[in-house]
Order: C-alpha cells, then sequence, then structure tokens
C-alpha cells in the first residue's frame, strides 16, 4: 500500500528570514521505488544553517533548490520496498533525502548507518557531515599546533562545538563564541573549552583581548559579520582563518564583508574557504577517528532533538538563526 | 659646512585625502654624521600607495609616522661625509631615507645600487622593493602555473605592471585592471597582457567574465574595493587572491571590506596577505632573477619620474590616489 508522503517545498526566495509564504506544505502519495530503488521513511531531519544558501538564487557551490522542488535537506530513516540489492529493508540509511515524509534514492550519496557505533542521531551530528565539516575544516585548512590559540565562533552550534572540542584534544587553546551564558557554561564546563565569550554582552573586543592575548592563531569562523571583523583585528603572524559558514550573513539584505581584511596583510595571515565534500575519500579516515575520541569520552555530540514532526519544520529551522540551538539540530519526524 | 636640510613632517593625521595642512616644511640644518654614520643627500624618493597607511594611527605592520616626524619613505641618493668603513662617500644607497634633503644613517636597512645593472630609479622599481613585492607575492603566494589566469588590479602602477609581467614570463594568461585607455593600452602593446580591462568603462563584470571565462585562478589585488568583489565573484575553484594592497580604501573614510568574500568558500578558494619584508633573505635571489629578465627584454620597469623637487612631495604624492601615475611614481630632488 502506498503511503502517503508529506513535503515542504520551497515557494518563494525569502528576503530575509523565511515567513511561512515561501513555503507550501503538500501531501501526496509517496512514489514508488524502481528497480535499484529503495523507499526511505525519513525518522531524523538535519537543519543547517547551510540550508539557508540553498534558497537563493546565485553563486554557490549547489544549484539552488527550485521553486516548486521539496526543501533540500540530510536526514536519516528506514529502507522500505527495497528493490535495490545493497539495502535492506529496515536498514538505517543516512543521506540528502530532502524535508519530507518519504523519498525514494538509488543509493547514491547514501551512507548506511551503523547504530551499533552510536544511536541514529549522532551520525548527523559529530559523525556525520557535521563533524566531518569540524574535522577537515579544523585540521586541514587551520593546521592547529599544540599550543595554538584556536577560536570558534558559533561555537555551541554543531560544527563549531565539535571543531572547539577537536582543538582542545589536538592540545590547543580553544576559545569559543556563543550567545548567552548557558551556552558559554556549556562550552567550558561540559565540552572543556579554555573559555567561552559570550558576544551577546557586547564586549567581545575585550574579551577577545583577554583570551587570546598572544593572538588568534586559528580562528574557525561560522558567522561572519561583526565577528569575524572582530577576530580580524586580533589575529597573530601567521593566522589561519577558515571560513566555514557566516549565519549572521545569511538572512542579511544587504551583506557586509570584513571590513578588517586588509588584518591579513599586517599579520601575514590567510581567510580560506573549504567544502567537506571534496574531502569524500577521506571521510572513512575521519569517522574512524570522531568515533575513536566518541568512544574515548574526549568529543562530545550533543544534538538539539526537536520533536515536532514534519509540519513545524518552517518554524524549527528558524531556531538556527535565532541562535536558539545548542549543539546539532534536528528535527524529529517519528513519534518512537 | 653644513648643508640645509628640507623635510616634509606629519603635522596631522589625514581624515580621507592628505590635504596641506596635514604637512609641515621645515627647513633646518642636516645632521651630523657621528661615527659609524654616513650622510645621504637624497636624489630620487620612491611614492608609494601605502605610505598613506603609515599616516593613520592603529593596526599595521610597522608603527605609524608620529606627529611632528618626517614622513617615512624610501628613496635613492649619494653618500656623503661617511664615517662608516662600509659606504664611501659617492656611493648610490637605497633605504628608508623620509621624505627629506638628507638624511644620517648607520646602514641598517641600506643597500647599495649598483648603476651598473640599471639606472638608480630602477632600483626603486622592478629592482627596488616595488619588484620584490611582486616577485614574491605572485610567486610565493599566488603560485601560478602555466595557462592558468592571473588577474592584475592596479596593473599600471608599480607593483602591478611588474607583478603581470611576471605572470606573462611564467606562461599565465594575464589580465590586467586599469584606469584609462592609455594605461590599458601600455599594458597589452607594451608589456604583454594577453588583455587590459579599463575599469572606468563600468563594465568591470562583464569583461572579467570576457577575459577571465574559465574563472581567475590568481587574482592579485592592489586596489580592493568594488574591484576585489568583482573579481571575486568570477574566481575559479581553488583560486589564490593575493593582497597585496587596497588603494581605493586607504582615504576612505568608510573602508568596505569584500562583500563576496564567501566566494572563497564556494569556490574553496584563499585570501592571503603577504609582506615583502618577511623574505628579506631571499631578495639576493629575486634581484637577480629580476635583473636576467630586464636585460633580456622579458621585464620592462617603467618610472614616472617628476622632476619637482622636494617642495612639491605633498601634491606629487596624491598623484598615487587620482590614478595617474603609470608604473613607478619617483620624485626627483636633484636637478640632474
Amino acid at each position: 500500500m502506498t503511503p502517503l508522503n508529506a513535503q515542504w517545498r520551497l515557494a518563494a526566495r525569502p528576503v530575509g528570514l523565511p515567513k511561512p509564504s515561501d513555503w507550501e506544505y503538500v501531501e501526496e502519495p509517496a512514489p514508488e521505488p524502481a528497480d535499484g530503488q529503495f523507499r526511505v521513511e525519513l525518522e531524523y531531519l538535519s537543519l543547517d544553517p547551510a540550508m539557508r544558501g540553498w534558497m537563493n538564487e546565485g553563486l554557490s557551490y549547489v544549484p539552488p533548490v527550485g521553486i516548486g522542488e521539496v526543501m533540500r535537506a540530510g536526514g536519516i530513516g528506514r529502507v522500505t520496498d527495497s528493490r535495490h540489492p545493497d539495502y535492506a529493508d529496515g536498514e538505517r540509511v543516512s543521506g540528502m533525502f530532502g524535508v519530507q515524509r518519504y523519498a525514494v534514492s538509488d543509493g547514491r550519496g547514501v551512507r548506511i548507518v551503523d547504530t551499533a557505533l552510536a544511536p541514529a542521531p549522532v551520525h548527523l551530528g559529530a559523525l556525520g557531515m557535521t563533524g566531518l565539516t569540524a574535522y577537515f575544516g579544523l585540521l586541514d585548512i587551520g593546521r592547529p599546533e599544540p599550543g595554538q590559540t584556536v577560536v570558534v565562533s558559533g561555537a555551541a552550534g554543531a560544527v563549531g562545538s565539535v571543531a572547539g572540542q577537536i582543538a582542545r584534544i589536538k592540545g590547543c587553546r580553544t576559545v569559543g563564541i556563543a550567545g548567552g551564558p548557558e551556552k558559554c557554561a556549556w562550552l567550558v564546563d561540559e565540552l572543556g573549552f579554555d573559555a567561552a565569550i559570550d558576544y551577546k554582552r557586547g564586549e567581545l573586543r575585550a574579551e577577545l583581548r583577554r583570551h587570546a592575548s598572544d593572538g588568534v592563531d586559528v580562528y574557525f569562523d561560522n558567522v561572519g559579520g561583526e565577528t569575524l571583523d572582530e577576530v580580524l583585528r586580533q589575529v597573530a603572524r601567521g593566522a589561519r582563518v577558515i571560513i566555514c559558514g557566516a549565519i549572521s550573513q545569511y538572512n542579511a539584505t544587504t551583506p557586509r564583508g570584513p571590513v578588517n581584511y586588509m588584518q591579513l596583510l599586517v599579520q601575514r595571515a590567510s581567510m580560506t574557504g573549504f567544502l567537506v565534500f571534496d574531502y569524500a575519500d577521506r571521510y572513512p579516515e575521519a569517522i574512524a577517528q570522531l568515533g575513536q575520541w566518541l568512544r574515548d569520552g574526549e568529543l562530545r555530540s550533543r544534538e538539539d532533538i526537536v520533536r515536532g514532526g514534519l509540519v513545524q519544520f518552517p518554524e524549527v529551522f528558524l531556531r538556527l538563526f535565532r541562535g536558539e540551538n545548542t549543539g546539532k539540530l534536528i528535527l524529529q519526524l517519528t513519534d518512537s
């Protein structure tokens, strides 16, 4: 019997924060898998700041989601109705299945989720694209050395919280920037950051000077905007600025660039962007290492799971931009 | 007999373009060299965009020129009244002697100028800090490969014109951005650039698309501002953006950052600053190579020599920011 699918489709290109009229909720029969395909019943949806960028027209690393198309998103679900030899019914899989209840896949870009290693949501967090992004961005682009000072913005977010912990594991002085005292306490008390700066207190410049008094050797930037400019003021000689994201700018109607970028010259520093997809052939190495750290208790994965069901997607998505999540924001689609 | 010195001192920190009241012209007896020192009678003054930055308070790679201090500048002159064993009277020397007629030096940071290799002004141009800046910035930071597309802004300026020629020598497709048809014609017809874009025509985006249709692999930026943003729109995968200068911003009262910096992420590109001083131990290698290219006729050094005398300095300095110079702007202080 064909189940009823539900989808969130992009109805309009948002200006600023996505509003309800930018989305369309559609219910229709789920597609049938053909030979070499399987159906996925989605259980967990990965909510990521980058999704906001996919809603825009223009220059990016993937084509924008088309108007009328199902919103793009990563997720984890169970295989059903498989007509694919490599995927058995009941198996947990992870992939870009979209913001919907059921997807059909031929297995491209799909990974089998080993829930013996960690619960399914962790495979969207520290063991998923989130953890991989932190891993390759920090280690490959940032190249931190023991004793150096690593600053992470969006430090209580999904990627930032993992990046900071990896910096700590690598013997760096690790300073997180996050919004609010609870997040900051979590970074220091639970994740072992050396210091956390609550940017909402409005003393970012002074606090950076205090906590990175010898300058910032590596900056893992998830937020852009004023924070990036303030850190640029205090980069050390030869610093590496890792451009991972710019959440403060994704909904800006007049985005700003880093006014202090000439500090790159003053300090002989670099600012480098990266995309985790380029490291696909090294995912196994990274997942093995991240899994080891998780098992050893050196790395913690925190998932902020919202049990709202698919219908809540547009509202839950906005939590990212209001800074309401701590750790990986996940929308749970099933009751269990 | 002690000669009469003349100096331009910084009288006030300029807001925007330096105006006459930001300078003070002082005449007084030249200082006497002590043991281990010599006097230099300046013949040529190097006028460089970077000097504008030295006039500001704030974050930089050198302390700002103090109010009341002689303006900092490079220059070439003749040794007189030497009490230093390594410098003979009459010898030509190059160093940071300041905007004045006579300087006293102990030889630190001073290089002897070999006028058998090239006339003295060339030692402020292609064989001076200018050429060294182009050489290390392009080759060490830009790492261009044969067949790649190299775009240079401020291409008819001192550093840009050398950087573009080195790119051509290295087998790159070389595109210059400059202001006005004469400069553009010079770049293509005389210096062998593959193309030149006159940004004053207001078609930078379309022209870049045309002349760098496969994307910009290396961008040597001397200007910042809108030009940097337009090039960022069109960087190729893995591009290297070399931050050498930002002349469009040096007099801006509200400087702008590169709004399109997230293209670094989209294209996995980097933006790196550098300072030529860090390469001091490799100057001999670079000067030997630049000298070889000059002798072979592969590289041309053009000096834009103004015979105005020291008194003209404040006005001639402004030519840099009006884009009035082609090649290296030099103020000649002597009649010969």
